[in-house]
């Protein structure tokens, strides 16, 4: 369905107990339903929760579907409570164009082509820490979207979550909603 | 520091296991932290899509803190889309008035004394399906929303996910922001 | 100016504390200052304050200046956290349309003249507990609104905030920005 | 609980009376309140008024409680009106994170890591005059945001509100909500 090489390069990097959990994914994708696994989705917040605690951070995390509409969140004791949003338009925004939030980023800054795309949509978030989520046939599913310490531990705790799932890396437009 | 009476008639009614995260609650309350453990939260969201199974239906189901900010959500699979917002409002505006959102929505048909209610706080949703979350000691700690079948249902299932923590029965204004 | 004698009638039934704080906005509206006093938007909430303590009753009070800016809040203690913005958008809501928010509410019924009002102006309240400020010339020069408790008694709240400055009662268009 | 030595440090440069009202400060977190009282916000308006007179200029005050809910403001006399707004998302901006709106603009700016964070919690404000309110027991219970004249004098009278609650120096993660 499309190139998938750069793909299986990144799966292989994968925990075993990863691709478990991306067949599972697969089986999802193939009824049509985007992410729509609310077991899978907490399933990789509680991986990301997992990761905080191990970075010895308070964060906020939310994964939204493939159509960005919010699926699971959680608050750990004491993240910031303006974490809140950011972590949910992270989440969005990294789903709405299919990269991470941080690569939006780089061509968000004054004179860079996207200058001011963070107005849009009623507001997105574009530093590191949301990332999309990507299943083992290259079909974005939906978006993970961390936030409560700084950009890297953000976007470390994002990843801990995607890598339950299956990946970020995505071939050209191949997504449905 | 209130009448409790109501409130001990009511956690009578609990089961066992509820008692015991009653404790906990209590000592949160005694922290200063109101609903801010993430545990007990997501606890509650996993007691009420527990009863949303029993119900044969797919819920949406939100717990805010009782600053009404957002601690935990969860998206059952297939549930609407259109209830994600609905349950975080419903959670949010039981919080905001300390009463269940069924009450409110008595009081704000046209030609009742609060009509129109509705157009605050950036929107509130009066219908039944959310109930502030009160603990043992009559301090208001959170609230819960729900939506995704009929209002019965919705009220029946945030009922659980409340019962695992506490009462929905408040003393006058008793909480704590 | 314009005609005052139903203010004048309405005057006489204020308490002689009033007439003084009277004068001193008299002298304020002579400087186009509107309700430029912080001094006496501040007393007005604190007779409100008085007023809520006496009822038994826990407010947010908000007063606004002809422009319907924000002068001067606060939320008493135990006062619901939903009630903060009601608060502010009743005195607005007063004072954009120079009346009773509660006047406004019979007219915003269904079939009624003003059905669906309160979708302008970024949400109105149109149920008792707003009032606007008019000083002694008859000019309009503010608005209070207070939420917490039953519309009756947000009214009486209200009531007292106003009465430490002028009255409510206003003559047909009179009031400059 | 934590490490309270530089909050002792900075409690030792409190003017007298701010001590006292510490103890207050200290009860009211002891029942779980975080910035419930209205007296002691107040008085916290009253402090940075007092200081903007000092300085010679008009500010808008704004208190928030721990869940970054408005609990007190003031506009004096000659204040810009749209100093209303930036006053208010000051004081949250300060609390949603828990540190002064100015170091969270220093990680805003054009290349830096937090580019656009201003997007979020329907708008940020991230340049000096916002502070958050620490208690002698190292609990963030609210935040102060001035608007009306130089930064560096918005700074210096939200600085002014603190000092007779607490302090604005925080120990990693340690609040409330």
């Amino acid at each position: 369905m499309n190139d998938s090489s750069s793909l299986e390069k990144t799966s292989a990097d994968l925990p075993e107990e990863a691709l478990g959990i991306a067949e599972i994914a697969n089986g999802i994708v193939q009824l049509g339903n985007g992410l729509a696994s609310i077991e899978l989705a907490e399933r990789a917040v509680a991986a990301a929760q997992k990761k905080a605690v191990e970075l010895n951070t308070q964060m906020c995390i939310a994964v939204v579907d493939s159509g960005s509409n919010l699926k699971a969140f959680a608050r750990m004791d004491d993240a910031w409570v303006g974490s809140i949003d950011i972590a949910i338009k992270k989440a969005k925004t990294a789903c709405f164009f299919g990269m991470p939030t941080g690569e939006i980023g780089k061509l968000s800054q004054p004179a860079a082509p996207l200058y001011g795309i963070e107005h849009s949509n009623d507001g997105l978030i574009t530093f590191p820490g949301g990332l999309p989520i990507v299943d083992q046939d290259g079909v974005l599913i939906g978006g993970i979207g961390v936030s409560g310490s700084s950009v890297e531990n953000d976007h470390l705790v994002a990843l801990a979550g995607v890598q339950l799932i299956g990946v970020s890396d995505l071939p050209a437009h191949p997504w449905r909603t």
